[in-house]
């Protein structure tokens, strides 16, 4: 029998989910922010990272869909504004592509998807599907992982402009919107959880909902790892650094 | 503009897709028939593989709610009967767990999924999500990865067999039936699809079909490789082989 856990136990609980499984303690993200990759190998990760930007909006708008508070709705829609900004040219996406154009990756490519890694595709697509199948909930509790955020961004940032010549801060824009932003829809989320998971079944699926989001971000870094780190395994079709 | 194909054309360009992309093309297959790994790591070729197994009859349903013809219907529903079998005991999906069984791994743990690595369910459930979305050609010619299943199941059996001490012509009894299902199941399928596609797009769809569940083989190979050969990354949470 599962007990029911206070809201700050269940807190507590999440955030022992993240000390464990966070993509922060993913070797390719020590890799990343360390100096250790090469230009190729910096431009595999923006590309595929741009596919998980891209469906956020659609994720956030699945649940919008079946919110039927307006006060959570209204708090919960400005993460579509952020994503996809006011107007053309702004917004996270358009400053992840900010990115990718300063990496040098034609943005008709990155936007087509055309050289994803399959395993990109399926870790980003179950998480789309997991916020559209699971309850309101469950898909509020997968959010969680931007508890995380903050240490992982700083990091990136200050490792990546140390150690790469090919990318400098203009490149790195997003993450600095993003270091406000992360904590913010965080804290909502949080709050949110611990008020409506009420019964020992609920904090259960909540908990299991942040292992599946560790997962979906864990599963990238693997497929990245396993295609373009030494010896590197290009699965058919996938982007190939020029030589 | 992409022009019109005849039906042995298209057939033709189906078999460049599997030439060049089916999984017996993978590292990892050459490894497991090569007799190059080591009982666990085949014990975690098994596991994964079985979620796999698991959703075909899903699958197969999704297609049969979708499909209008009896006589496609009762052609179709077959492919369910070899998997479920007539009775408890019986059919695909138990001859696999007489695998898993064989392999010393407890047939509670295999059902379960606890230790899948999530680039096998995210991939697995990848496919099942296509068949349901897309149309019924599509989801059709998704299945056109059996036309290549012969070989691969050949090399493979034969290789275990004379590779591996803990395997016996028993516990692959999975893949005596599917020596004859296969091509009965995919010569139903390439002549339903040279029948149906009649359009540009339609041949598109279906040769993008096929590459996509090429994609999904691909991919629970390169999850298997990336966590259990050497140097093994596991992710959190899934199974880790005895010592």
């Amino acid at each position: 029998m599962t007990e029911l856990l206070g809201p700050e136990e269940l807190e507590a609980a999440l955030r022992a989910i993240g000390a464990e499984r966070y993509h922060n303690r993913h070797p390719f993200h020590a890799l990343l922010h360390g100096g250790k990759l090469n230009r190729g190998q910096v431009q595999a990760w923006a590309l595929n990272r741009y596919f998980y930007q891209s469906i956020i909006p659609m994720k956030d708008a699945a649940i919008l869909s079946r919110a039927t508070d307006r006060d959570f709705r209204r708090a919960w829609r400005q993460r579509i504004v952020d994503h996809d900004g006011d107007e053309a040219g702004e917004g996270g996406i358009e400053r992840w592509l900010g990115l990718t154009d300063a990496l040098g990756l034609p943005r008709d490519y990155v936007v087509s998807g055309a050289g994803l890694l399959p395993g990109t595709r399926f870790a980003v697509e179950a998480y789309l599907h997991f916020v559209c199948e699971r309850s309101l909930l469950e898909a509020v509790a997968s959010s969680l992982t931007e508890m995380f955020a903050p240490t992982i961004i700083t990091e990136r940032v200050a490792g990546m402009l140390a150690n790469y010549d090919f990318v400098d801060k203009k490149a790195l824009g997003y993450f600095d919107k993003r270091l406000f932003q992360a904590p913010r829809d965080a804290n909502f989320a949080i709050e949110y959880v611990k008020r409506e998971a009420r019964l020992p079944h609920q904090q259960q699926a909540v908990l299991r909902a942040l292992e599946f989001k560790c997962d979906v971000l864990w599963a990238q870094l693997d497929a990245l790892h396993h295609a373009y780190v030494d010896p590197g395994h290009v699965p058919p079709g996938a982007f190939r650094p020029a030589a």
